[in-house]
């Protein structure tokens, strides 16, 4: 099988990823992404040349680092049109749904309101809201999709109320990478009332984002998918909304003065990073926004639309298969082989040297959607080519011989 | 001036940390630590050489990457004598005490209980509980110190109560270095049935711990004080009482199954991780932590205590100067300089090439309870040497010619 591979002339920057050797097919990149070198090199020269605290030593070093950090925020802001202010470094987008859950979520929500999710979230963006209804008497809704696998947002329509105060959305499927329409997601919401939250992990690092063209009101994403380093995520929030929220976590660096009778607090973003921050995460997290927008989202977004195309062409050629998603999904593409759990292909794969992911995703309610335990899931990033596409489909034939 | 350096020939590990160039003086690793060239190239070949998720992936790359995370997991239990299972990894030290009052607190403390800290305490020891506090109702006690800057455990036991239900000190004080009793403080603690945590940031790094042998309850630190990376840290409890406590934040790898209608939990310590973990951050822990045992905590206890013993005469020489906190602290040394706000000495001594660190050290209640503003800090790490006090000793007298 010989697969056309015009795109390696688009985008040539697999040798700048030290940990893909020659001969190793990583379509892993939606669990996380590997780490070009420019980041990398960031990362190291942070611990062992620059290296220092922020935001608190009156040494000079310490006030470069604290310029660093800064500029880190402010090209994470840039990165999906907010603004600087508006981000708070999280821990990943993880803790960012979760500090808007326990922070806005409790301050704003009573018996009764309701949230709306969909069938496709990842558990992250599921259980946080759980905990929170069950805590305030909450009630959750669940927008069903279309048969392609979208968020059906006419059906999200029919559901709101005035009841929900907040809509949480992925706004790139993890599992079939489906794209939502986030600016028509924002209007339905914002027409009954309620906030929008868009679960940006697999966004972030395929298509360009621009939260003031959408509209939305929240929007997390974790580092470690955009090509930058593990720890690290960012919670994007409309700066009132921002500066309304209580604090969540207390400690250090979000205090404006603290006695035992009576402690204040900073404004946002300070008030929600308590602590020491993940200083060199954030390093590493601005040459990885820098080193992803060198090559541009809409180049990256081309690029991964080109792959899961012709994905999904060599995938059909395999007797057997099935595929989950939308046709044009964003660099995600999930599958399943009739008679095979997901799990075994997943095995027999990482025999031929092709990395997947198998399993349930962190979605288990989508599975439910989809009638399957678990699928397998290959997904793209800037260094993938067709010559991956070739290898995963060659191992599937393996695959097939195996289990006859 | 001319300071013995008998120590140099003890620990000399001062060309292992790149960052530290010649002629420059780090005196704020309390404040955080510079890293060992051994931690920079752990986390350096994690990303460049072994990268990938953890447990989730069903390929050999990503089955070893969890091996390391979990490896280090133990080592983190290990270096402080505590179970394996017992160990959940944080963003640090200030989010694992506030997952301890949003989880175990909120589950266990109602209207009227009381909780104990001390004058000491770091603000990241403070308001995690006053936010608990407000929440449910509770009442915070605080311990006094005696005249040297230690925590006054028979003022403690004078004012424990049955109603206490959690004692909060720090192991070793950010500011004085003080050292606590920690076994006393666990014995007077228990017998009104309160539960004890420990902050252990300045104590990690610097004095030998065995969980097992306090019989505390609770330990929390971080690793960018113990020559690891940032954006990690841990929390070890108990196991029944870790077993016990209900989730905090919600998320991908910390549930048994997911449903819109019930969610089910793992069992600690996933319960506690919600989302993709800071995995090279956990192994560059475990370098750090490896790095550290090499040396030995006694022998860094050892190192530290000698240097804080001649950095207190040397300083003495110098008039104006007022020393705080016990002659036997541990690495730390507070001090003022009369008519001087300790800023403008920070500011001088860097023009020295002296890093130190001046003001409130985020423990503004202790500040009260010296009566000044803010205090200059010199820390000590095991890179440190004579030559770093000569320094520190000829920039304060530069300060006083300054300031005339």
């Amino acid at each position: 099988m010989n697969i056309q591979t015009p795109l390696n002339s688009i985008l040539a920057v697999r040798d700048q990823f030290p940990a893909i050797p020659p001969g190793w097919h990583y379509l892993d990149s939606a669990a996380t992404a590997q780490k070009p070198q420019a980041v990398i090199d960031a990362i190291t020269r942070a611990y062992g040349h620059d290296y220092a605290t922020v935001h608190r030593g009156v040494y000079e070093r310490s006030a470069a680092m604290t310029a660093s950090f800064e500029a880190a925020r402010a090209a994470t802001a840039a990165l999906i049109g907010g603004g600087e202010f508006e981000v708070v470094f999280t821990r990943g987008a993880t803790e960012a749904i979760n500090l808007v859950a326990q922070s806005w979520g409790l301050a704003n929500l009573r018996e009764g309101d309701r949230i709306l999710l969909s069938g496709l979230e990842h558990h992250s963006n599921i259980v946080p809201w759980q905990l929170l209804a069950e805590r305030v008497g909450a009630v959750i809704d669940v927008c069903p999709l279309d048969p392609e696998g979208r968020i059906d947002l006419s059906a999200a329509e029919s559901i709101l109320t005035e009841q929900h105060k907040l809509v949480a959305f992925a706004h790139v499927s993890n599992v079939l990478g489906s794209i939502l329409d986030a600016r028509c997601a924002a209007k339905i919401a914002h027409k009954v009332g309620a906030k929008l939250l868009l679960d940006g992990c697999q966004a972030a690092p395929r298509i360009p984002v621009d939260v003031a063209a959408i509209g939305c009101d929240f929007y997390v994403f974790s580092a470690h998918k955009v090509y930058g380093p593990t720890g690290i995520g960012a919670l994007w929030a409309r700066k009132e909304i921002l500066d309304s929220m209580p604090p969540w976590q207390g400690g250090g660096a979000m205090i404006d003065r603290v006695t035992f009778e009576k402690t204040t607090y900073l404004p946002a973003p300070s008030r929600f990073e308590a602590g020491t921050p993940h200083i060199v995460g954030a390093v590493g997290f601005h040459a990885a926004i820098d080193w992803t927008q060198g090559i541009g989202l809409d180049a990256l977004h081309a690029h991964e639309s080109a792959l899961v195309a012709q994905a999904r062409a060599a995938l059909r050629t395999v007797p057997g298969i099935t595929l989950f998603g939308p046709e044009d999904s964003a660099g995600i593409v999930s599958f399943g082989l009739d008679g095979v759990h997901p799990h075994d292909i997943g095995t027999i794969l990482d025999d031929a040297g092709v990395a997947i992911r198998a399993g349930h995703h962190c979605a288990q309610p989508l599975m439910d959607i989809l009638g399957v335990p678990a699928t397998a899931r290959a997904s793209f990033a800037a260094h993938s080519d067709a010559a991956d596409i070739e290898a995963l489909v060659e191992g599937l034939y393996k695959v097939k011989r195996i289990f006859g």
